[in-house]
């Protein structure tokens, strides 16, 4: 996706700070955190959203969802805990349409969910 | 799990109010929503956190990730939007060992995370 900003982080024509990544997915700093630690995981593969699952993406969502406590780990936030938040959506806020796991960590979280 | 709370709704020794279930993976109510749609998507198999995860349980993740637009449907929150919370560990306030996406919608949410 040519004008697709994480796309365009994928292919570092956009810095970011990147803490983890392999062939598929990539994960760097959110820009504007909500937590003392906050990552963003990503695909590198261009999925919009939740929504736009399919099958043919199972490989892929497995292994971003098993990058998740290594991700935490590399950030020392996997023995504290973590918070996983994904947006879908105009409700819930998603502000890029390309699917991002936030990992957010290093202080408590409450129970209201935002 | 013997006395696993999850292991129990999933085994029907304590009632739920289940949205979703196949042989992978149970959606149910969640019983102190924070949003007009909450519902708790597990896996069957007992997995303790996000931090418990192997190779192993690569199948059902996937499978589980593919199933939340689906429930999301199923609840009428797939277009209006949602957002999907996992946590994990102390700082996070995952109340239950027993890994649960909770699925919420039906409100919009605010960008702090919680």
């Amino acid at each position: 996706m040519e004008n697709c900003l994480f796309c365009r982080i994928v292919r570092r024509e956009i810095p970011s700070r990147i803490v983890y990544e392999d062939d598929l997915v990539l994960g760097f700093y959110d820009i504007e955190p909500k937590a003392p630690v906050h990552i963003l995981l990503i695909p590198k593969a261009h999925i919009a959203s939740l929504n736009d699952l399919t099958q043919e993406h199972s490989d892929i969502m497995a292994h971003l969802t098993l990058v998740i406590p290594k991700a935490a780990e590399k950030m020392g936030i996997k023995d504290s805990g973590y918070r996983v938040v994904v947006n879908c959506g105009r409700d819930s806020g998603q502000a890029v349409a390309h699917l991002h796991y936030h990992i957010l960590g290093g202080r408590a979280f409450g129970n209201d969910f935002g």
